[in-house]
């Protein structure tokens, strides 16, 4: 089995795709893949797509200069997303025709319709691409449909980085619970508040603990996404919909944010041994799923109370194990920028063992 | 892909490998291979091999019945483990050709040398056997030569239930964690002491919390390898061997089981808001790795000092994406069952992609 080389177009080109093409560089050497990136797209940077690879790190020093990407592409046009996509599946015909192409999408969630983030998958399916997500939005609001026609084309969609960053959950099910039925789970799955929860916990203030995620990288860039608890109940949607095979999208999660909880709440809960942590959850309902998000007030012996600051944790409700806990005990680009190393891993693997051809 | 055929021999046919066969029947309609079971070995409830296959509910309703196993073969013979394993190989030779002849290992774990079963490890994967093993000793005393011989015969070497059953950490490094080093881990592995410091903690006393576990079929034959700390130091072996790259034994853990706690200090530890559990750990120390299992007075903030009674977890520190639990949260039978299963669809993908041949 050789080493397989893997053409990638990168949709959206923030902080974690950023991190990503550094870390591919870094960890290199311990790969059974190659990559080149033929384009990369974004939303006020410009684009560049060149069949002949483009160089990552130059692109991310470009765009942390301010500077538009044009520059690099040897001619350059204004391109939306899915031009980049359309124009990447042309120079590339070959690479896509033998499954060596990837699209890895990580444009910002957005939070109405997933969009265009859904229509940016399609897209790279139907141009016989693979496609990694980090983005939340495709399979938070159109797993099954996306799903489907991934089978139709014979390509594969990955989206570890959607929870819990890097920490495998998807892949822990799908690899290594043969047989398994999930029927339900708790988690804490918002990095931002748990850590604005801890904060106020230390008895510091809501918005300095905001602004300090938001400096860190980890808060979304609109930070009602965290408060309100819609990144969370994107996440539960994710969960429910590929997990339990349900077909929800974050607007069927009944929702509340942190934005309601006082200093004194967290005092009252204190004084009571007990702590309140944004919980996610889901468990079966006859045909259907009930899926919510919204502040608990945890005894101390709930494994949710134990996490601090940035810990994330998902508890698996199973039917042949028990209940089944993943815990990440620290949240950073790094671990979501290595969430779609560990997706390139398994189209290489599927690549070289022939199941992808 | 059609679902392939599995032949079975068993080595040990005590209570994990009984749950076993009747949850193979149970979740028959889930699995993407079907099983003959072709022989079993008992240490001393006889033995049975007939490549025509052996019903699994029948062999163990006659070793509960306190009968031998001989009466349910068509031609009798005293036979070892060895005996046995070398008459399958022999009479199963077609299938062992085609990857399709499968040793389970599940005799009691003995803790000097892990004999017989390195032995029968050996003898299997000479027989060009694929093996799974739930005994800890082949990979607590054997790994690397083990290993490298199923390499070089092309056969699996599988033992996911060695370490919280069929919870998956093995495969959860070998499938979903590609190109992260393991550089150490923490856990509480040894669910019969956790239990029996957690009904100390209640005021219980130390004797009837052992023979409660011991009637449930989770503390060991011989409660001293659990008391002692010598499961947790085979599973702590194990563990190093296979994540860490390590070639020690359990003799090489330095060990302190929980005999000497009292009562008293469990009230000492409480007083000052802390809990006492058995702590198994290792962490690279230059060339070696330096393990150990010994109790430890942890902090509530500790998620070790959360888990209670069966629970067990183990910390895995790694360099890319920092510290990941995984948290058993009640261990049985099935459990370990399952872990048996969840190795036999790994090799049935194997067949059925063509890794395997």
């Amino acid at each position: 089995m050789s080493a397989p080389e893997l053409a990638l177009v990168l949709i959206g080109f923030g902080r974690v795709a950023r991190r990503f093409v550094r870390l591919l560089d870094e960890t290199s050497d311990r790969l059974a893949f190659a990559c080149r990136i033929v384009g990369i797209s974004t939303r006020r940077h410009g684009s560049v797509v060149d069949a002949a690879g483009v160089d990552g790190r130059r692109a991310a020093a470009v765009v942390e200069a301010g500077q538009s990407l044009d520059r690099l592409d040897p001619a350059p046009l204004p391109r939306s997303g899915l031009d980049a996509l359309r124009s990447a599946a042309d120079r590339a015909a070959g690479e896509a025709a033998q499954g060596r192409l990837v699209a890895i999408e990580s444009t910002v969630l957005e939070i109405e319709r997933g969009e265009p983030a859904v229509s940016h998958v399609k897209e790279a399916l139907e141009g016989s691409m693979h496609v990694v997500t980090v983005n939340k939005g495709p399979i938070a609001f159109a797993y099954r449909e996306l799903a489907a026609l991934a089978g139709r084309v014979e390509r594969m969609l990955l989206f570890e980085g959607v929870v819990m960053d890097g920490v495998p959950v998807f892949n822990l099910v799908r690899h290594t619970l043969p047989a398994v039925h999930v029927t339900g789970f708790r988690g804490v799955l918002n990095t931002t508040s748990n850590y604005v929860l801890s904060a106020l916990e230390r008895g510091q203030a809501f918005e300095p603990a905001l602004r300090e995620m938001q400096a860190r990288g980890i808060a979304e860039a609109d930070p009602s996404l965290d408060v309100d608890g819609w990144d969370a109940a994107a996440k539960t949607a994710a969960l429910v919909n590929v997990l339990m095979g349900g077909a929800i999208t974050p607007h069927q999660v009944q929702r509340t944010g942190i934005g309601g909880i006082a200093a004194a709440d967290i005092r009252d809960a204190a004084a009571r041994d007990r702590r309140i942590r944004l919980v996610a959850s889901a468990r079966r309902q006859g045909e259907s799923v009930a899926a919510r998000v919204e502040p608990e007030v945890l005894d101390r012996r709930d494994p949710l109370a134990a996490l601090d600051d940035t810990e994330n944790a998902v508890y698996l409700r199973t039917d042949l194990l028990g209940e089944i806990g993943i815990v990440q005990r620290s949240g950073d680009l790094t671990q979501t920028a290595y969430a779609v190393i560990a997706d390139l891993s398994a189209i290489a693997r599927g690549l070289a063992t022939g199941v992808v051809r």
